[in-house]
């Protein structure tokens, strides 16, 4: 297996160091020891957040076109020729964006990314929306110092009331999310993958910990990423923005607009049906 | 009576399953599986969410015109056209976009769909809201396995303001609401709708109950579903996206621009009557 | 003095009856209760919420053109004439918007408007925020069922602090403004405003008080409304949309875009002071 | 060391006096009491809230270029031309924005202006975002009343989840930021700001104190500044807007659009890899 070790790039954000927490500077100063040996020293050791249980030398079939080209995003890694091969050769759309929001700890880096919704077409030239989009999660775990290795990434598709779930999780709380990407399908029950979120035990953050199960190439590995409350506020904020968009809400709320050409048509396009309160 | 069966398009995001709560692991089982009772496997049973104490042979008159073109929406149904039939022929108006986001449930589903704010033109050239919008629920009671009868359907339209209750309600706490389509008419009285919102006894979610009762056709039914924490605190996000538009603050606040014409006009069009604390 | 009377528009949403509070049912409706007598059924009985200890014949030097002219918005009066007046006769400027929401009980009206911040332009061909928006506030007593008289109403002007105040103010908390317009001219302290929000009794909602008191006309009184919970949700889920853009921060985020066009002017453009954690 | 008095422009809003608590009337009108001694009338005096040990005679090598350019754009100056240098001379570019915020005390300023992210273009003619955007904080001591010396300002870059930090702030808590402009440079340790939020002790809002221990030019120095909790609400609620865009997710949000174009091309453009809860 050859196995590619991004270095990151020094134009991503890193966390800088800081001491906030809920009870006086002492004790926080004492949470934050804690939390720092998340992103401590232990190089190259055995990554005791990474608990794989046994490793099959090819991991490529685990992973979709898509996501390997996907690969070299957070990384900065100089060769995007894999990931711009996905364009079309006309180019008239309007540009794509790739937002991907990183976090990056001592044993895994989380990329948080939103992924649109689906809009189909009416005969009337209208548009429904026919799938709502998600938030995919990729964790990787680190191969070095600020080295994290995504050719062993693993992946979560966070649905719309999943992601409710996260920005209504009391401190306190913990959830779980269970996937099946062969639901329904001859596979079924032969990938199982598993996100839990929990809190840290001194309550400054939560743990995610993501596990696949996967019996079609004998795969069972667990990745942790402590997430500090700090972080998870900015999850919660970006999802709470982005959550209306992945239902298309957005697409609604920026047709509203006057009619203002003739009044008979805007008769016709507005129709109430069940104006209730008003009558 | 033809009763309509629409199938649940594939493509509609379904709830996966999930364990998340607010107490240790072992109770937050305990309460999803009370949950899954929900989701569960009573098919073609008699419905005990779907309470109809008499219902007439015909209930086409029930609906609006509007409601029968939407029936297809978060059905996705093949036919489309009665619901086309709605678009004016010209074409020349900016897209519309039809956003309804479904939660579908063992004994009904529950689409919410936000609506349009009015706006009336002023000789000026200047708009004004002439009337709110409003976001329309739809419960559909369910006629098989992941089958729902829209046909059957009952809708409710939350004003702004029964839409600040639900987005400020504790989750200990209850709401209730009245309408009357016919208040102030001659009909007034004889159909009275009432949408209950009650915390699910174990906290982790809420209770939505629609009951309609029409005398003018001799109907009393009720449609309840259960909605979790994590869906209403999608519908909570998407209320507090949509509320601004629903008033029409997207379009003041869109026309926020700095005014680089001529300085004249600017000061013409930007009178500040009460600029009390900076005099 | 001419006391005008605006019927108060069909069009405009009026609160439907609801049954919601934080307790049992049994207790909801007894809160409701009190809450009802506010919306209630003294109709040109003296109104003991507008305390107008004296007042004289004319009082149109107490109120702005500006204000006369927004006269008739939340009325729906038919004549607009006064309104539109204030429109330059060019028009080629992007559409204006009023967008005031309104709130109607039975011895007061409350219409809350946002107003833009200005721009001033650089010489560069940038622009600099060079005064904030606020949010208007305009009471208005009743004079009869659903009339309310706007040629008394008294204007209150939010700051974006104000703002900021009363969207973190706790369900128990009070709150207390004071503006003087003619502060630091030669009228200083001859006319003194005083807007109050205070708890109801029952937790379920606010009061909001007017109090103006102008020694210039020898005026003094007081308008008094009641908030439910809910209508006090909308305004802080309104005053927390519209805040960004009173600071002006939409049109700076508005402005964040790829410089597509050559790298060094943006490189220009975009110059790092103190980019301190990437270091 | 040419000391530079920028008087406070008469058209930048300045807080007005309010009676705002968590208490009774009485009990707020002592906190305030409290309050106002900052907004006080020492004048001229030594202002204890900045504490500078030691300062050299030329403070220029301590200021970035860029912040020199911005010093007067809170105060309003007439002359911009140094500002104003900035611009490249082609100007076809989209217009840009200085938004800063500015909360005004009897000892400091504080002036809060986002920074955009930047992105990189992709041979796709796709964007990814290269870096984060940022919250500048800028502190500047009193030199007078309403007068303040931004040629002895302190600046402090706020990074996506140092904003986090603050949004989810607890009123009763604290948090501390290091930053080392010079972090893996050879000056690396030489210059120390520490940024302090802690709460007031009488619960009505905060203290934000920048401390800056610069070696190099021998310099160490603190500015405080008192926040009241509306104007922190003020803060929160403009970074709670500005934060997705610091990651770059409303250019990803804004291009989300029905391919209207060609079905295929949507569908190569659109991949799901990981659809899981829907298969």
């Amino acid at each position: 297996m050859m196995l590619r070790l991004d270095s990151l790039s020094s134009s991503v954000a890193l966390q800088s160091p800081s001491l906030c927490g809920t009870g006086s500077l002492s004790s926080q100063r004492s949470t934050r020891t804690t939390s720092l040996t998340f992103n401590g020293a232990v190089r190259f050791a055995p990554n005791p957040y990474l608990v794989r249980k046994k490793r099959l030398s090819s991991v490529k079939c685990r992973q979709s076109e898509y996501f390997d080209q996907q690969r070299f995003i957070t990384a900065s890694a100089p060769n995007n020729s894999s990931f711009d091969s996905e364009t079309p050769p006309g180019g008239s759309l309007p540009p794509r964006f790739f937002v991907g929001h990183s976090i990056y700890k001592g044993k895994a880096a989380l990329t948080v990314e939103p992924k649109a919704p689906e809009f189909t077409p009416l005969d009337s030239g209208a548009f429904k929306v026919s799938r709502e989009g998600f938030v995919l999660l990729q964790f990787a775990p680190a191969a070095g110092v600020r080295q994290y290795d995504w050719s062993r990434k693993q992946v979560f598709s966070l649905s719309v009331t999943e992601i409710g779930n996260l920005i209504s999780l009391g401190s306190r709380e913990s959830c779980e999310f269970f996937h099946d990407p062969f639901k329904g399908k001859s596979d079924e029950g032969k990938v199982r993958k598993v996100l839990k979120v929990e809190p840290l035990p001194d309550g400054s953050g939560r743990f995610f910990n993501l596990g696949v199960q996967n019996k079609l190439i004998n795969v069972d590995e667990s990745i942790y990423i402590p997430i500090t409350r700090a972080e998870y506020a900015v999850l919660t904020s970006a999802f709470n923005f982005i959550l209306p968009y992945l239902l298309g809400w957005h697409a609604f709320a920026n047709s509203i607009k006057p009619d203002d050409a003739n009044n008979v048509n805007s008769t016709n396009r507005r129709y109430r049906g069940d104006y209730e309160w008003t009558r």
